[in-house]
């Protein structure tokens, strides 16, 4: 793993640019994709599902007897695993629930902010070889919370027509009201525009690979979208009290993901440096996946000598990485330093892949620096707010003048005579 | 203004659709203009200024001798409208304010969520003959309640290179941090990607034109951005107890922001929406916009029969309407009833027009339906959240099974070892 320093680390550092052009190649592909299923709704969604998924399918929706089918083939370890990070889940993401409020004043004014669930919700769950549980819980228990009435799960089927049983064992569990059989662009615009068996939602969330990312930009604003992501990342800050060989471990956990996902360590110990390093290499060789992870060290991974301690929050500020480490000592004294990253995990026991699993806090996070302007997916991602404006007569006279100066600056003579209509009949 | 009943409504409602295709044909002109701003800059920028605003400008930034002219321009009753404005918006907005919180348990482990301002955000506003002070509030002060520390305007230089007086009043009001003469596309793109004069900023909000939508589309990704506005809108359901021509006033001062605008009005009383329809002529007369106002009449405006309260309020619900009025008796016991609405008016004397200036809520709304899954601008658009996860030792062991099981189910093994490694080394 190369050890650079911070300079030649922000000449090359690529990393909050170009979002929106990932993908741009795949666009007449998903666009027509989309165009289609909204004209020829399921039968445009099965035949690319046999294109893409090599599945036939007869049904969009999984049935009963396959949902009993999955539940008796995964183990009684993996369903108690589930439920203990199922309740972790829930219990932090109840701190996120708002409620609506209210302010009154004297004079008859009543001003407020009612809160309402998004009512139809879909998330996208990837197939394929992968097999995710765990984003299922992410991504349907904040919007339990939310109290989304509906919600959707969409996900590949394998190439006999079944869906992963850990999957559909894990959306039983938090009681999602339907699963639907299909990926890629098509599952996306059928979840936007319906089709005879798919209910149109208002949001969809969850991960995906290029050609689901790029739908989500083209139906965004049709549907609200969650985010759309980039490969996975992990930066840890690390300094002479921490054990070289877990900032390895940690690294390698993220680089397993992708080729293109990047393990970046701060440090300003040049020993630590390498010491991390050697056991990096040290730990490739046992890891299954050590094909993509040493892909990804190499394109992606570096280890950064900073100058300071404050060069070293200044970069990872600038990086805004989806996953921050700071594996230093007295750690939460260090947390006002920070001002972009999805979730940051304190100390020498708390590895990002608790947080992946277990902890509660979602792992559904802003990657490639958006974490800039964006947060962990929540309870806040599944409502919206209405503004309320109740004013007496008294209250408006007193401040008709106002709103007369500044309609008329605007140029706007009918906002004005609304206020005027009413001046005049209870003079 | 036509009279008819829910059902033919509906056939004929395309409210909620195809936002996305809003300004498509644009595309390549868009997306030209954006390329050539992020590779030549600044003079970009001034070359499409001269373009489509007819300005030649010198200085893309507003100079001090500007902004003092700008303040001896404008009235006293102006300033202190904008005053009394912006007060009312602060005091409403305060109420948005997220605080970081933690939560801990007896074994060692803190959970939080750390709530921080995003550090630099731009704001469109639009210029040509349109003059929007009250946007300049209602999108600065959340982002200064936010603690935003870098606040910029883009504005469109009118032919002189000149920038409207009250525009630069209000921005002065709120102390934002600098203003650029430029509009359009190019102004999306400059902000979004930064030139030498503009700096790049991680958000951008405010209304605009086509243009400025479908840049802001196109950058969605790079940067966040608020929502894609279409034009704006007014429901109003109204019993016997509402005045007809306050009813009427109310929709026209909707209809004359735009011939796109739409103004609808339900009600289950036929003498009501008669009178209503009788009342809209008569004002319309007298409407310095008249003829933009009657084109939105004509073409989205319609008063709805409905045969029952529910169906009003299921009516609406659908509608999801940018701005609601309930004109109906004891309106706040109706609040439950809504599941969908930017925002909403209670009573006969909130009017629309109250809540564009004064009231405090903002007057940036979803529009087209978005309701049903966005929210009024607020102080929650200018912060973003970080999870916090921390561990002690003996916490991390005891959950170290169950993430082994879940790492493994998803064959990320090196996930596994990363709390493996922890396991072995502390045994």
């Amino acid at each position: 793993m190369k050890i650079i320093s911070a300079n030649q680390f922000m000449m090359h550092n690529r990393h909050n640019l170009d979002l929106t052009q990932q993908g741009v190649a795949l666009d007449d592909t998903v666009k027509s994709i989309i165009d289609k299923v909204r004209k020829e709704g399921d039968n445009a969604v099965k035949e690319f599902t046999e294109l893409f998924d090599d599945a036939v399918i007869d049904k969009l929706t999984v049935s009963d007897s396959e949902m009993e089918k999955a539940k008796n083939m995964v183990g009684d370890q993996f369903v108690e695993s589930l439920q203990l990070a199922a309740k972790n889940i829930e219990a932090f993401h109840r701190n996120q629930q708002e409620t609506s409020w209210f302010t009154d004043n004297p004079n008859g004014i009543t001003l407020g902010q009612k809160v309402t669930p998004i009512e139809k919700v879909g998330i996208y769950i990837p197939g394929g070889k992968a097999n995710y549980p765990s984003s299922v819980l992410m991504n349907a228990i904040p919007a339990k919370i939310a109290g989304v009435s509906s919600i959707s799960i969409a996900t590949p089927p394998r190439p006999n027509g079944s869906i992963n049983p850990y999957v559909l064992v894990a959306a039983s569990l938090i009681g999602v009201n339907r699963i639907y059989k299909m990926g890629g662009a098509q599952a996306i615009a059928a979840l936007s525009y319906g089709t005879e068996t798919v209910e149109k939602v208002y949001k969809i969330v969850g991960p995906g690979n290029t050609y689901v990312a790029r739908a989500k930009k083209w139906v965004y604003g049709d549907v609200a979208i969650d985010m759309i992501a980039g490969p996975s990342e992990i930066c840890i800050i690390a300094d002479e009290s921490a054990n070289p060989s877990y900032v390895a471990a940690d690294l390698l956990s993220q680089a397993e993901h992708d080729e293109e996902a990047s393990a970046i360590c701060i440090t300003t110990s040049s020993t630590l440096a390498n010491e991390i390093a050697a056991e990096v290499t040290k730990q490739l060789s046992e890891l299954e996946r050590r094909e993509i992870a040493q892909k990804s060290i190499q394109n992606k991974g570096c280890i950064i000598l900073a100058d300071s301690e404050k060069q070293a929050f200044d970069l990872a500020n600038q990086i805004a990485p989806e996953h921050l480490q700071l594996m230093v000592s007295n750690p939460s004294a260090k947390l006002s330093l920070i001002k972009n990253a999805g979730a940051i995990f304190l100390g020498p026991f708390s590895p990002e892949p608790l947080g992946d699993y277990l902890a509660g806090p979602n792992h559904t996070l802003p990657t490639s620096g958006t974490a800039k302007f964006s947060s962990p997916l929540g309870v806040y991602d599944f409502i919206k707010r209405s503004s309320i404006i109740s004013y007496s007569k008294q209250a408006l006279l007193e401040v008709a003048d106002t709103i007369d100066c500044l309609a008329r600056t605007e140029g706007l003579k009918g906002h004005a005579m609304s206020i005027q209509i009413r001046r005049d009949s209870v003079l």
